[in-house]
């Protein structure tokens, strides 16, 4: 279907491939990344006030929902104007509730090398998550499975370019409904030894996914240290529901991480104008950050938001789009008034298929976190589809990516400059700087040198047998699988959180065993 | 080669697509794109200081090569301290030339809308130039011919996405290398009504290239009037040869832009050090822009560079990386220093074949020359293969990205701001805006809406035929060069373009009519 390259006859792909793919060098999972670029500006300080202000006034105003019972409560409590499920909050109220949140913490896990910052000044990856169905690795779609999700938590604990797990990186369609958080949590937990996110979707849930994870690192430690994290998606326009704000409870009164995140279809759910786009957004996520502070005082909390537009000729979501970029700019400014670490999606796209349009669209988004310098690059691995689909070959390339835009953000060192300088002098006009000393001291550690991207002549790609992308990636996340090796844990550990799933199993619906 | 998605049985694929992309509205041609965006920093003003004052030491203290006894007599007579090729020059002098360099001026073509302004505010979009072979309409890959390149030049008059043909977007390699130069200018002049770029490969073609503009505009017009542009490439390091130099005489002295560009690879003619490959590449540049207004003061002209890093592994150049992501940035700073518009490569990939890494890498750079506010988006068209293929199908999908660029570049207007905060206070918690009078008024303009980026479902997808996006772009370029019109002309003129390709092809070697 795509470009026309017979392999030539002498083929002597996929062995001679393989085999260098397995020789690479494993490299350092990812640490703290410290960015060191100014990053984009798309409205000045006036600006950036007139939209602030908006999404006060909406709050003050028109108010916003939070349809759950408990949140009504404390809201009145606090002194709060409620009306039904109706909130009309004072400027004073949200902003003193969101001054209570830490402006940094860190993420941890039984990896001790696994100990990261999320700040402002930090740039953080998560995998995808929430896809029903897989692309794999015979480049077929179907639904995904419980294996499906085991091996994409096994591509992220390889991969050193992702911090946390998704957790829910692909739904596992064959395990029942009522059981699937207990599967989910339990894959996180054993395959890998990464910061994870758990599920929020109702209490029950969330207990859940905070139990198992306390049978791993202890409730004294958890306590001390946010080991995952709790996705918490708004309804807009200007609605939270009970499902999520109890999700958000139990997550927050436990010491983990919360992310809020307003889920915008501009034109759809929020109006098709990008300024009050953002001032519905970020009233509904400055309810949702407010409210957090005042469910749990000083838990690490992220300002998230999901954001595409939609398309007016079809109503489909529409990934890499102008718009969005620039509702990243502003969310980035508005993060940084605030003091509060915020989200983005990394890597979002709207294609069906791992082709030109997937990385276009990827990147794309990549580039707009980075240069609007965002702390949580969400959902940076396998996203295509609009979410639709984990495709495995693109989970490949995207841990790869981020890698990239880790050493953009980082900016530029002067370390070796003067050295350098001296380099140009000694070569002079006409030379060549391959054999220079200063080029051999230097030259591994100066450039990035990806292996997925091709940079093979045109002749040696046909020898390799014209392999595309997504052909290169499934190859290459075959190898991660073949040599996987699970993390090490406790036996008893283990047996405990084997014996959960099998008590909630029972507990939960014993009539599905 | 690439993902499983046979299409399903009642396919009807072809046959509608072209049908609606020939309904699609023809846009008009960008004209004037102005920047609202503040671009990206990556050195501070003391770190940026450093990188100009080690340019000017290296021009000062190393010297550099112009291998031209004009340019070498030209340097001597206004003072520079000469010792064979090599020129030693102030500081004073260089900033000095460079400061009677316009900071703005505008292109303009036989189109009386296609006038646009280059200058730091602005960015413009131009083709891709130099390729020897062709990816085609039917996927196949093969060296380039004049009917191509005529197809190239349709295409590119066509699309709305660009400002400036690229010339020799593809090499007619079955022309006879005394006459391409001939044939190449004559196919721009025909096929497309734009500014366009004329060859500078020595002083006989640079004539003859600024000769046959007179023809079509005449002389008085183009010495008020840039209608074309001569793109100057440098020998990093430290070199400006005789060929290049003459053709950036022709340009310059005609009143024609010119676009002077070290070529840059990282590791192989500059040190493996970010801020020392920008402070050689910025002396080459600095260079050569104060002698094109040593050689013709208020010439036109644009502050170019073509980067890439050279993989350690095979010695190959390498696209969309972070290093030339990051020197973009830098380049950007420097520019606005100067005062002078500069240029970047907007759309450069290394993939062999239309395929995600072609994707990745071709957004990368989009966003790094957007968020560095590039003036001129050198090669946004086509560039595949480190640009050593023109790909028709990405031709046409860079585009479409180009339009979508150049709208997140213009920034955020609040024109609508209030009215779409009253609908906000009108659909208020859990409502929905697709109805709403405001979006009705104003979904068209606000968000854009791509033709070649697919948003439908899944399971409309292949019931389409599971067209990937190079499929989708190659029946596209199919549909336009169907409905292709060529440019009015005045018959006296064509006449006399057209001899003039005789009587040139006859002058330079007649033995190969």
């Amino acid at each position: 279907m795509s470009d026309i390259d017979a392999p030539v006859a002498r083929r002597r792909g996929g062995r001679a491939f393989a085999m260098a793919a397995r020789a690479a060098e494993i490299k350092p999972r990812l640490s703290t990344l410290r960015y060191a670029i100014r990053p984009v500006e798309a409205v000045n300080d006036e600006q950036l006030e007139r939209i602030h202000s908006a999404s006060l006034s909406i709050l003050r105003e028109v108010g916003i929902e939070f349809r759950d019972e408990t949140a009504l409560r404390q809201w009145r409590e606090a002194g709060a104007d409620v009306s039904g499920q109706r909130v009309h909050l004072e400027a004073d109220m949200v902003m003193g509730l969101i001054a209570k949140a830490p402006r940094k913490f860190e993420m941890t896990s039984r990896d001790p090398t696994q100990r990261f910052e999320i700040s402002l000044d930090t740039m953080t990856f998560g995998a995808m998550q929430g896809a029903p169905n897989i692309r794999d690795l015979q480049g077929v779609r179907r639904a995904s499975t419980i294996e499906d999700l085991r091996n994409m938590n096994r591509l992220t604990q390889m991969l050193p370019g992702l911090h946390i797990a998704g957790g829910f990186t692909c739904e596992p369609t064959d395990v029942v409904v009522p059981w699937r958080h207990l599967h989910i949590n339990h894959s996180s937990l054993v395959e890998t030894n990464m910061p994870f996110f758990g599920l929020t979707t109702g209490r029950e849930r969330a207990e859940d996914s905070i139990a198992m994870a306390r049978i791993v690192y202890g409730k004294a430690f958890m306590d001390q240290n946010a080991v995952m994290a709790g996705h918490v998606s708004g309804n807009s326009p200007l609605v939270w529901d009970a499902t999520m704000l109890e999700g958000l409870r139990a997550f927050a009164e436990a010491h983990q991480v919360v992310l809020l995140s307003p889920f915008v279809l501009g034109a759809a759910n929020t109006p098709p104008d990008i300024p009050a786009t953002i001032a519905q957004l970020n009233a509904e996520a400055l309810a949702a950050l407010a409210y957090t502070q005042l469910a749990a005082p000083g838990a690490p909390m992220i300002y998230g938001q999901y954001s595409v537009s939609v398309s007016m000729r079809s109503g489909a979501p529409m990934s890499g789009m102008p718009e969005v970029t620039l509702i990243n700019v502003v969310i980035g400014q508005l993060a940084r008034r605030y003091g509060l670490p915020w989200r983005t999606t990394a890597s979002q796209s709207s294609a069906k298929t791992f082709d030109a349009q997937s990385g276009y669209e990827s990147a794309i988004a990549y580039m707009s976190g980075a240069t609007a310098n965002a702390n949580l690059m969400m959902h940076a691995g396998g996203w295509d589809e609009a979410g639709l689909v984990c495709c495995m070959a693109k989970f490949v390339a995207d841990a790869e990516q981020n890698l990239l835009i880790a050493k953009y953000a980082q900016g530029i060192s002067f370390d070796y400059f003067d050295e350098a300088l001296e380099a140009v002098r000694r070569i002079g006009p006409g030379g060549h700087y391959l054999g220079d000393s200063f080029t051999l001291k230097r030259f591994k550690d100066a450039f990035v040198s990806p292996e997925m991207l091709d940079y093979l002549s045109y002749e040696q790609w046909r020898v390799q047998g014209s392999k595309d992308m997504a052909e290169r990636c499934r190859a290459k996340a075959q190898v991660i699988l073949d040599t996987y090796e699970q993390p090490p844990m406790d036996a008893a550990i283990r047996e405990e959180l084997d014996a959960f799933v099998s008590y909630r199993q029972e507990q939960i619906s014993p009539n599905l065993a």
